[in-house]
């Protein structure tokens, strides 16, 4: 079983990886690749079973790049989120202090996460974006920079050091991974469950978002995470890329699926899988499943003239 | 076959039975009930097949005994709609002349919709309530009052004379009458049709009625008359009595129950029947019997993985 | 000063008055009229200083005359409100039993009030309506009828017996009045006040109380009270008459009425007034006068430039 | 006057900046920044006067680093926008035909611009990410890379030549930027404005989105974009990046801003502007200026007993 994900090796998305039951399986190949498209393409063309890519930052937000490969091209599922602490490590060659250190090299992303200890230990190091972290540890062994920004678990890969640990600013940095397959049956019901979801508005028309968030707050279905991006049709046409708790099997969750659908130019289902924090949704009265199924058979009886008068 | 009828004869909502088909049946015996309550209770005990009573009027409102009936004790069902527009005459016993009238009589509901004419013509007169406009008729012949109002077509049952034909203030007054027979299958859908309800509130929370409304607007069903009612449990505690547009057979409507189902203590469905007006229904899009049932088809192959994708 | 009222005198609304100061006070004159409006069209005129009317009931809803007397013709304001639990007795001619009444007669709404214990006690009484309970203690002091639901404190104007008090089937029955003036600056804010207005719908669109409804909930402002009235234009056409929580002179309040101002054809200002109940509103977080002001103080700093940063 | 920018010099930035009359003032000096962070401390600092740096692009969507530096540090306000297609060649070396290219590098944005092109003429060569499109012309120029994607103008600057003009997939891309200043007196309202501001929810409580859209709503403020950006404060915690239509001179854009800042724990106002594109806001009856004033007038007359009675 290939399991691609974004590259290179030494990377968070590589420690987050590692982490998971399919990775860690008798046979289970990993892959990196140089871009989440790569990573999905893998997957899309049959050559990879899975692919593992980053899909939000507690910090840096939304990672555009894996929201657009999922919003557009054939089909893909998620079945499995991965929640990373994110904590960096300043890793150097062997032999360098902090006085040392003129340049530190990183992801875009980690220079803002460490932002206020840079500033704070290194004022006067200049700062050099790598491709990715592991990309900046490698160059700093090349002696290309003096310093990088990654993981802990980095160094070893390319004979650095770790001169400080826990650099970063907060620590309650997290990042969210996803797992995803080819489409099809996905993950069953488990009663902490997460739904992914595209909506395309029907037109431009400026009261659409608020229409979609009514169809999910009359059936008590909360959004956990909402991130407009352009459709690419023009300033102001958008997308939503949506999180929503429960399950497409709840009949609430189906029930506001069906009337996006209804309402939307389209909806892309993206899968329904396990919370990877647990937590169970707050079912307000009245739309429990009981409450749906309930409600469907009355009205069935209604229909026939049962009418219990 | 039995019709009972709010009376006594003579009165409008006589007028307006006489008008249907089911009243023009052969066989079809025509019994005028004291009370809205009488005329229906002889449907709830079997005794009559129908009855028919009086239900809004464009100037008065609602008749709160019928929605009230209706609202409580065993189901009841509408069938049919009748509007009747609404024209006065002034009756009075052969001879009398304007001069000659000191007291005028006629239900209620009569006189706010004759204030205009009796206060340009009828300054001086008394106003007597009577228990119907037939009553009041009764009254003139009988020599207890000088004029009723009431329609023209009550003066030959009691040898009156019509002094002025149309003295109401309004030539678009109309009134609504329903048909209720006991509960069970109802009319077939139309494409014009009403539905009437009863939505009782699950607790006394300030945003039901939001919430209710809510539930409609989201499935572009509009309502046509909206009524509250106390429960009895006290001030500030109400039900609602809704008409919209459309019929239970129709997905949305029908979607717009079950949401009410869950949402409501409970729900009493009386009746989907045709407009007497004929006006369709304006169906936004998203909303129409396709797209629920398109709607339906797509989650349902969603949930079996079929993911189109 | 003169306090004109819904007469005739012996019914609650005579008993409702007397509880009041302005009724209380030296010098203050009582006088019965014969309908709502003769009751307020003599403060319209100026005769008298204040009318008192019923405005609604717990078990009969509102009373629809002084609903809409209010919300047409010259302006007039609220300036009170009592609640009067309602508690029916049979009055009777001395000497007169149970076994003796075949005829039981009162105001129209009486009779539900008292179905229940006229159906156990009373089977085969008719029923006759008079044009208020206190008429229908004269006729049965005139033998017209043999017994009537009226107040206790109307059997000695009459020269009757309270034969059974308390026949009223539920205990809790409440009947709401309102004191009545010309327009004007009304009572001051209490904590614990009530406002009473009228919407006109700008024009006959579905959707419009759903809007109306939309601006109480967003200013936190609960609504206690919402009827809808014809508005004579034909059936489906309507005018909301609204009580709802607080005082014009709240910033939530007055915020609420001025963007139904914006939104409707009319908005009828019927008055701020003491609540009966003494039940202060549930202020909403970010709703409070504070809230307002503050808000008000940091736009007016935006538009002069003064951002704070 | 000094003017920062997101350098370096010869990308799209500067290209944007250079059409602006403040950029074109005798005496105005451009000064490129490595980072939008530098670009606009420049100005916090009081260094600049102004600060120019891209906010959204219409295929890749907003530019984070933008969003996130305007809603955190001390206060800036944007002044202007501009509007600018986004038009992508193909730079090479001298002599260079796509034959020889093994290569391609440009800004991360610019390769999925082009993704379609790339795929179809240069289907062999490896995409190298560089810091920005200028960085990608200088490294070709530098014999690292093959080609350069960048706007044409930015060949001279690097000896090189345009190979291909117009390598962008779509050609309605559009990236806007903003001018920035330190925050006080903005631009005068103009009729067709554009108004930016930031939202932190009060707590993370579900449906604060769906309040926020509720009160531009309720006052017919359109949204033109939306982001939701991570707080920081772990995942599923927003701030919410706006822009409506409208300036704050607006009394309907004044009244929203006023609600979210009752509502919301923070409002940020970015600023109102001139919209580059010129299009006015479509105003729903009840909601214009005119409306609002008005409104204010009638409720103060009702405030001082004024009720035209």
């Amino acid at each position: 079983m290939l399991i691609t994900y974004l590259g290179p090796a030494g990377t968070f998305t590589e420690a987050a990886l590692r982490t998971i039951p399919e990775a860690q399986q008798p046979g289970a190949e990993l892959r990196a690749e140089p871009t989440v498209i790569a990573a999905l393409d893998a997957v899309r063309s049959g050559e990879a079973t899975c692919g593992f890519v980053p899909f939000e930052n507690s910090v840096e937000g939304a990672v555009t790049s894996t929201l657009d490969e999922l919003a557009s091209g054939s089909l893909l599922q998620i079945r499995r989120e991965v929640l990373l602490p994110i904590r960096f490590a300043l890793l150097v060659r062997p032999g360098t202090s902090l006085a040392d250190i003129a340049t530190v090299s990183g992801h875009p992303h980690a220079q803002p996460q460490c932002r206020g200890w840079l500033k704070a230990n290194l004022p006067q190091a200049t700062w050099r974006a790598s491709a990715s972290n592991s990309d900046a540890a490698r160059e700093v062994a090349a002696g290309t920079t003096d310093a990088a920004l990654a993981g802990a678990f980095a160094a070893p890969m390319y004979g650095l050091d770790v001169l400080v640990d826990g650099v970063q600013d907060r620590n309650d940095a997290v990042t969210r991974f996803v797992l995803v397959t080819a489409a099809g049956i996905g993950p069953a019901y488990t009663g902490a469950d997460r739904t992914t979801l595209v909506a395309f508005e029907m037109d431009d028309h400026p009261g659409a978002l608020l229409e979609m968030l009514t169809e999910f707050a009359v059936r008590g279905v909360n959004l956990t995470r909402l991130e407009s991006r352009p459709t690419g049709e023009g300033l102001g046409r958008y997308c939503f890329s949506i999180d929503c708790e429960g399950h497409i099997d709840e009949e609430r969750v189906g029930d506001v699926l069906k009337a996006l659908h209804r309402l939307c130019a389209d909806v892309r289902f993206l899968g329904s899988y396990p919370r990877a924090d647990g937590t169970p949704p707050t079912v307000r009265r009245g739309t429990g499943d009981d409450d749906f199924l309930e409600a469907d058979g009355w009205l069935s009886r209604l229909r026939k003239g049962d009418l219990g008068g």
